[in-house]
C-alpha cells in the first residue's frame, strides 16, 4: 500500500482485488468446472477429485506468473500449468478442459466482484444509516440554500440530508440488481460456443453456475456492458459522494460556516488551519471515478470474439474504480462523523 | 444540420432536442403547472385559463431568449416574460408561480426524453429484429472466430449475431425501467424544498406529473445521478454498436471477406475501394459517447442547491449523446441491410 | 446558432470552422494544387487556369454534399465531382490529380485553423491586457487568500491577477509555436507516400505550401499527434479560464464578497440574486474541453494508412474545442470587465 | 508490483515515483531550501548542517507517514515532524522555514521527473533507433498501405516507418522543452507570495532552483498547466505507441500476414495461437493515457491558492501515466525485436 492510498484508496477492497484474491478465485473456478465437468461426464470423478487435491494445497510461483502475464498477456496459462504440476499425469488434461482464459478470469472477477458488491452495500447502508440519523437530530436547523454559489433562500439541513440521501438509495437498489445482471459465470470454451465441451458446455455451465453461487448467462465473452454498466454504478456512487464533499468544503467554509469539521487536516505552514481535506478528497474521487468510467465506456468496442487490448484496458481501469468508489464510502462516513452542528 | 451531421447526427432525435422542442416542453411545463396550481387553490383558475390561453398561440422571440441564456445563464426568465407579456396584468404572476427556472428545464427535458426514449425503443427493437433475421437467415454459416486478432476456430455466423444482439435485449429492458426512474416530474421552487407553494406543493407535483403524463419525485435539482445514468445508458448502446462495427470492419478486410458490404463508401482516389465507412463510424460514434459519458459523470459534483457550472455542463453534453446513440442505431440498421454473405 | 451557443459557443470561431469556410478552404486547396501542380508540369497550365476559373464562381450544392458525406463517409469526392462539372471535360481529370480525400480535408482545416489562431491569439492578448490593466489599478488591495476551501493568509490582488495571467502568456507562445507544427500543408495522395504524383510531389507540396502560406511537412495522413497537441492546447486554456472562473464565483459568493460582479445573471425566482453566470460557465467550459481532449487523444490509434474511424472521431471533437475554447475567452473579457472592488 | 504491472506497468519509472524517491526528494529539497535559506540569511548555517545532518541518516517511519496522510491530506506535516525530531531544539524551527507543504511536494515531482524524462528521453531514442535501422535493413519490402480498414494500393515498409517514427522525435524534442518549462522548483509559502521569507523569498528561490539544478519560476501552487502539459506529452507518447500497436495488430492478423511475430503469447486453449500480446496492450495504454489525459486536465480548475480537490487529483492520476508511457516504451522496443519479414 502507498502512503497516498492511505487517502484515497481502500485496504479492504484492495485486498480482494489483489493478485492473491484473483488466484484464490481462478482456482476456485478450476476445481468447480472440474467437479462440473465430472458430473456431466465430460472427465473422469478421480480426475475432479485430483483436481480439487492439488488446488487444496496450491501455493502459487508468483514470480512465474508475472512471467506468464508477461508473456501471454493473460495469467492463466502459466497457473495452469503450476496447477497441472501438481496432478498425475493421467489426471492433467481434465484440468481447465475444455475452457479458455477468459473463462477462468471472467469467472473469478465475479467471485470476487461479489464480495466487493458485499462491501459497497454495507456501507452504503452505513452511509445511509448516518446520514437518516442526523437528519433526525439535526434536520430542523436552518440552513441557508446555496443557489449558483449564491446565497438564495432559508431551508433546513433535513433538505440537505435528504439530498445527499435519496441517490444512496437508489444505488442500494441498483446493487441488487447489479447482484443478477453481473455475477454470472463465463464459460465458452475458447472462441465462446462451448463448442469444446463436447456437447456438455451447457449443462457444465449450469452446474458451474450452482456451485460458484453465480448466475448462469449465455458465454459473454464479448459483450462487456455488465462489467461497464457496473463501473458507470461505481462512478455515480463517487459522484454523489463527491456531491456531499463539495457541499460540505463550501459549507466549511471559514466565511460560510454553516457547519465544523472537528479535526480537519493540519498545514505544515499554518497551525490555525483546520482543513475538509475528506470532503475536498471526496470531490477528487468522484473526478477520477468519473473519468475512468469514459475511459472504461472505451473497452466496450471489443473486436470479434476476444481482444486483448480492451479486455487489458477493462483490467486497469476496473479495479480502480471499486476502490475509489470504497475509499469514498469510508471518507464520508469518517466525514459525517466529524460533522459539528452549532452549539445545541 | 451540418455536413458531418448527415454522418454521425440524427435528425429526428436532434429535432426532439432542439431549441423549438425544448421551449414547446417548457411551455407545456408551465401550462400544466398553472392548471395544477389552480385546482390546488394556489392560483385561480381564471389565471390558469389565461396562461393556457397565452400558452395557445405563443411565439417565442428567439433573439430575445438568446440573449437571456446569455445574461441570466438559463432561459427561463426570459421566457417566462415572454409569456407574460401575453397575459393580462393580473393573472402575470400566475404563471412560474412559486417555481424556479430548474423546475421548467429539468421537467421539459423529460418531455423530450420521453419521446427519445421512443425513438430509441423503436430503432433498438428494429436492429433486433434484423439481427434475429440475419440469424434465421445466414446463421449456420461458418465463420472463422477471432480471438485477440488471430483466426482461432471456426464457429457460426449464429454466434456473431448473437453477441450483436444480447446487449440490445438488456438496453431495451434498461430503457423501460427509465421511463420509472428518469422519466420524473420536478418541481421543487427556488432552493428545491417546494416551500414557494404555500404549502401546497407536493399536491401540485403530483397534479403535474399526471398533468405531463411523467412520474413523481421528491426534488432531485442536485441529485443529477438519473440523468448521467441516462447518458451511461445510452454511452452502452454506442459501445455495443461499437463493436458490431468494429467486428464488420474487420471481417469486411480484403484480406478477410468474411462478408461484404453492399454500397459502402466511395473514395475520391482509389476507384476500387468499398469502404465500410458506417461500420467505421459505429466505432468514432462509441469512443465519443463513451467520452462524453466520462465528462457527464463530471456533473455528478454539483455544489450545494444548484449549480450553474454543473447544469451548464450537462446541457453541452446530454442531447449530444442522446443524438451519438440514434445516429448509431440509424447506422447499424443501414450496414446490417448492406451485409451480403456469400453465395453458398 | 442555438440558444445554448449564445452561452457557450462563440459565433466567430465557429463560422470559420462551419461547412462554408471548410468548402471554401476545400476549394482554395484544389485551386492552389492545380497552380502547384502545373508549375510542376503535373498538369497543364491551361487546366490549373480552367481549375482556377470554375472555382471563382462555385456554389455548392449543400444537400449533394451532405448526401456524399452520408455515402462516402468523407465530402470531398462529391466536393470534387461537382467541381468537375464545371470544368470542360478535358481538364476535369487534372482537378484533384494525386491527391487524396485527406489531402484536401486536412490541409483546409490547416487553413481554417490558421484564422482560429488569429481570433485565440487576439482574444488571449485582450484578456491578458485586461488582467494587467487591473493589476495596474488594484494590485495593491487586500485579498484573504484561501488553500483547501479556508480562509488562509492575507495576500493582495496582485497576486490572484498574476495566478491568472501567466499561464496566459505560456499560452500565447504555445499558440506561435504551434503556428509552425501544426499550419502544415497535407499532401500525401492516396496511401500518404505521393506515389500518385508522377516523381513530383515533394515538389508540388512544397509549391503548395507556398502558395498557401502553410509550412512544409512530410504526408501525416496517421500521425495525428500535431492536432491532437492542438486540442490539449485549446484545453489548458479553458482549464486556465475555469481555474479564473471558479476563483471569481467562490470570491463573490455571498459570504465572501472579496469582489463583485456588476450586472450579474437574474433569477425566474429570486429577485435578489446576482448570479455569477459567466464565472460559472467558464467552469463548465473547462471540464467540458477537458473531457474533450481525453476523447481526442483517443483518436491517436489511428489504424494503418487511413483510420476512418479515428479521422472521424476527430472531426466531431476538434471543432467542438476550439469554439468552447474560444467562447471561455469572450466569457472571461466579459466578467473581468463586471468586476468591481469596493469603494476605496 | 501486481502481476498486472508486469505486462501493462514500469518497475523502473514506478520506483522514480515510489513513495520512497517521493521522501527521498522531499528531504533533498529540505536540506537545499535550508542550504539556501542560510546562505540568504534567513536562517543559521549552523541551522542548515544540522538539516543536513539530521537527512543525512534520516529513516522514515512510513506507517506515521500514512496516517499523517491519511489525517491532513498531504504526507508533509508528518514528514518535517518526523524530520525535526532528529534536530536540536534550537534548530527546528529552522527546517521548512517560510514553506508549505506544496512546495516540498511540487518541488520533489519536479526532481522526480527530472530522472523519469532521462528515462522517457533514453527509451524514445532507443525506439527511434531500432525503427531507423528496421527502415535502413527492411525499408525497401513492399507493403499493401490499407485505407479505411481497406486494402488501398502497394507501399513499402519505409512508410510505414516513418509514420510510426515522425512522432517520436516531436515527442524528443518536447521532452527537451519540457525541461525547461516543467522542471522549475516551487517555492511559494503558505500562500504562494514568498511573504513567509522575511523578504528573502526571491533569492531563496533562486539558491534553491541553483542547487537543486532545477529551473526557476514564480510561485505556481494554482498554475498547474506546465504538469498537465506534461500529462498530455505523456498521452500522445502512448497514442503514437498505440497506433504502432494497432498497425502491428492488423498486419500480423492470420490472413494478413504482412509481417510475423516471434514469440506472441500462448493461448490456455489453442496450441497454434501466436497473440500479438505486446501490440494489443500498445493500444490498451494508449486509450488508458488518453483517458487519464483528459481526467488530469479536470485538475485545472483549482480553486484559489490551492486546491485539495485538485491536487489530490493530480496526484491519483499523473504518476499513471508516466508509468503507462514507459511501459509502452518498453514494449514498443520489445515488439519491434519480434517483427519478422518474410524470406526475401
Amino acid at each position: 500500500m502507498s502512503i497516498l492510498s492511505a487517502l484515497t484508496g481502500d485496504d479492504e477492497i484492495a485486498a480482494l482485488l489483489s493478485d492473491a484474491a484473483q488466484v484464490d478465485a481462478m482456482v476456485r473456478f478450476e476445481v468447480a468446472l472440474a467437479d462440473a465437468s465430472a458430473e456431466a461426464g465430460l472427465i473422469a470423478a478421480e480426475a475432479a477429485a485430483a483436481v480439487a487435491g492439488a488446488a487444496a494445497g496450491f501455493e502459487a510461483d508468483w514470480a512465474d506468473l508475472a512471467e506468464g502475464m508477461r508473456r501471454d498477456g493473460v495469467v492463466v496459462p502459466a497457473l495452469v500449468k503450476q496447477l497441472r504440476a501438481h496432478l498425475p499425469e493421467e489426471h492433467r488434461a481434465a484440468l481447465h478442459q475444455g475452457a479458455t482464459s477468459q473463462d477462468a478470469i471472467d469467472t473469478a472477477l465475479m467471485l470476487q466482484l461479489a464480495k466487493v458488491l458485499d462491501v459497497l452495500e454495507q456501507r452504503l447502508a452505513a452511509v445511509q444509516s448516518r446520514l437518516d440519523a442526523l437528519r433526525d437530530e439535526h434536520g430542523a436547523r436552518p440552513l441557508m440554500a446555496h443557489t449558483r454559489m449564491q446565497a438564495a433562500l432559508p431551508t433546513t439541513w433535513s433538505d440537505k440530508f435528504r439530498s445527499w440521501s435519496e441517490p444512496l438509495v437508489r444505488y442500494q437498489a441498483a446493487l441488487v440488481a447489479a447482484r443478477r445482471t453481473l455475477l454470472v459465470v463465463q464459460l465458452g470454451g475458447p472462441v465462446g460456443d462451448r463448442g469444446s465441451f463436447a456437447g456438455r458446455g451447457d449443462t457444465i455451465a449450469r452446474l458451474l453456475s450452482q456451485k460458484l453461487d453465480l448466475g448462469l448467462a449465455s458465454p459473454w465473452h464479448a459483450t462487456r456492458d455488465p462489467v461497464v454498466a457496473f463501473g458507470s454504478l461505481l462512478a455515480l456512487i463517487s459522484g454523489s459522494l463527491g456531491k456531499m464533499g463539495a457541499d460540505i468544503a463550501l459549507l466549511t467554509q471559514s466565511e460560510v460556516a454553516a457547519v465544523q469539521i472537528a479535526g480537519g487536516g493540519g498545514s505544515s505552514a499554518m497551525a490555525h488551519k483546520n482543513n475538509p481535506v475528506a470532503a475536498e478528497v471526496l470531490v477528487s474521487l468522484a473526478r477520477f471515478n468519473a473519468g475512468l468510467s469514459g475511459t472504461l465506456n472505451q473497452a466496450m468496442v471489443h473486436e470479434n470474439e476476444r481482444s486483448g487490448a480492451a479486455w487489458t484496458l477493462e483490467w486497469m481501469v476496473l479495479p480502480q474504480m471499486a476502490v475509489t468508489a470504497g475509499a469514498g464510502l469510508r471518507l464520508a462516513l469518517q466525514l459525517l462523523d466529524q460533522l459539528r452542528f452549532g452549539t445545541e
